[in-house]
């Protein structure tokens, strides 16, 4: 069945330059971007999908509740860092993207691919690091699956989880509802998931050790809610970070998106290792921060209900069709653009 | 956080004998049926996904209809095999968990593990195969995910897919369900799928070849339920094969499971392969073959609603708890039991 796919004629990337997949098709940028919208969207293609949201949101019956639905596999390297390891990101990045639909997340499934050699300990360690992280978070893994492979053909563990939450909210949040006017919110300091991995990974020594900020994100978003305040859009700043999310939403919505970077927080370890290593804090990956794009008028009521942390950002209007600008500490702006390629492989 | 965990205290399974994980750990047999009762399903206990079935059924909330929610990860090597590849693989095995759990499967989700370097071509034409697959079994695949890891970290690529179906079974489906007296009915001729995966790893040449049985499993078990059948259990042949779907089965309902060997069809291609490679039919995956558990009054309803090709096996009864019996074509009785380690690795 497959050969009768003319591959040369229908693929829609552009083969020549790009003829094998590169670690960027993963990085959450422009690479990856594309290989989404050009090769995989099209191909699925259904309204569900088209939404471009953290995961999908349907009934499976016309008298049947909201339901939300995503996946992300972890990669994670190394498995276990300061702040957290494989386990509790697998539970609570889910666990979050069902939050940023709206939804009070319920159950997930787990799917593992071991390499061969694997150490059980290390096995056990993070099955039980998943269960404290469900615990908190408030689901359950109800349903998994185990897959072995050879030695050398995997990289200690890899897992899948997937998410079913209940969606409470009674408006659509995406980037579809985003409107002129609207206030993007940041629920804390950036940066510190993706400099806890590199400082690991590059062996830098700090007075302190960066610890990863990933947590569940569901009680901040459950008192948006409650708290009646009209979410228009949510999402949590992975792979790409900040710059990332606020891009695509922006695309999306085609609307402008404005921040000021000086009252972005970073905090001073996290600032000085992206200048070690020549990194953007506003691109680094975070597991426990999201944005909220809300109305001016219920910008107040989100900033206390979200927390002591949180901080407006920006906002949102019709200047540039498509496109986010930052303005700089000494007042001058300048366009932020996804990404190219990788920055930071294996973040998540 | 995991640094509290004693690990040689608390870790139940016994280290000193598998210090670390074995490529038998992922094969459908004892090895992996001990990691998951003592290391995975105790962690995460939780009655869900303590009933032991091919996925979780509950409700989002009380009114609402039941969901089933499944998950799997597909590592099959080699990628592509007559039959299909690992995108029709990833679509029709996560759409037949949904359906042995006696659900309508609507949703897909879809996680993809690349390594560094494969060919954009095989990707696209993988995808291109997932949605030929989706089409055929009538399911969306709305949610998504892509990881890139380093070269020589991977395989080529791991797919995993979760599932969400709408159960439209009145009674519940399970192992729980079986009782003394029910007539235990098979789809089809077994053993192809591995049997096809294997001819291409070892280079076995037959005058045409085997090619997968790799098929969507809905619409039957969709007959059966509006045929008004009583289905007690249902069970893909998947990894471990009839043997190891009869034994499970057997142990959870804690009774006799008998089947007559003679009457199991195995292709004349399919058994030769096997012989040459010294494997038992019985044993070998498949990817589009299930076993239906029904009361003896409607096993000839069932027979017809299944198709053409299908055959009543065997029957259960309480004259051994928790075991599983074959008769030969000669008459003599045998105890079939788990494989201990690993027949075929990477078969899905």
């Amino acid at each position: 069945m497959t050969e009768a796919i003319d591959f040369t004629l229908t693929c829609p990337l552009p083969i020549a330059d790009y003829p094998n997949v590169l670690l960027g098709h993963g990085s959450g940028g422009k690479l990856m971007h594309t290989l989404i919208e050009k090769l995989i969207v099209p191909t699925f293609a259904n309204p569900l999908l088209e939404t471009r949201h953290d995961g999908a949101v349907f009934q499976v019956d016309s008298s049947g509740p909201c339901i939300a639905f995503t996946t992300d596999t972890y990669v994670v390297h190394p498995l276990f860092f300061p702040g957290g390891d494989i386990g509790t990101l697998a539970v609570n990045g889910t666990v979050n993207d069902l939050a940023m639909c709206g939804a009070r997340p319920l159950f997930l499934s787990a799917g593992f691919v071991l390499e061969e050699g694997l150490p059980m300990e290390t096995l056990w360690r993070i099955v039980q690091s998943m269960q404290a992280a469900a615990n908190a978070a408030n689901v359950s893994i109800v349903t998994g699956d185990t897959k072995v492979v050879d030695k050398g053909k995997g990289d200690g563990i890899f897992i899948n989880t997937a998410g079913v939450g209940l969606v409470e909210t009674e408006g659509a949040i995406g980037p579809a509802n985003v409107r002129p006017g609207d206030v993007i919110l940041l629920n804390g300091d950036i940066g510190r998931h993706g400099m806890a991995i590199m400082a690991v990974r590059e062996g830098l020594e700090f007075e302190s050790a960066i610890e990863s900020d990933c947590a569940p994100l569901a009680e901040p978003v459950r008192r948006l809610i409650e708290g009646g305040v009209e979410i228009h859009c949510l999402r949590d700043l992975t792979r790409g970070g900040l710059t990332s999310a606020l891009v695509e939403i922006a695309e999306n919505a085609n609307l402008h998106l404005h921040i000021r970077e000086s009252v972005v927080p970073v905090r001073g370890d996290v600032r000085a290792a992206c200048e070690i290593l020549g990194l953007d804090p506003l691109y680094v990956a975070n597991e426990g921060r999201f944005i909220a794009i809300v109305p001016e008028r219920d910008a107040e009521k989100a900033l206390r209900l979200i927390g002591p942390d949180a901080v407006a950002i920006g906002s949102v209007d019709t200047a540039h069709a498509g496109i986010v600008t930052g303005q700089s500490s000494i007042g001058t702006n300048r366009v932020l653009t996804m990404l190219s390629g990788e920055q930071l492989p294996r973040i998540c």
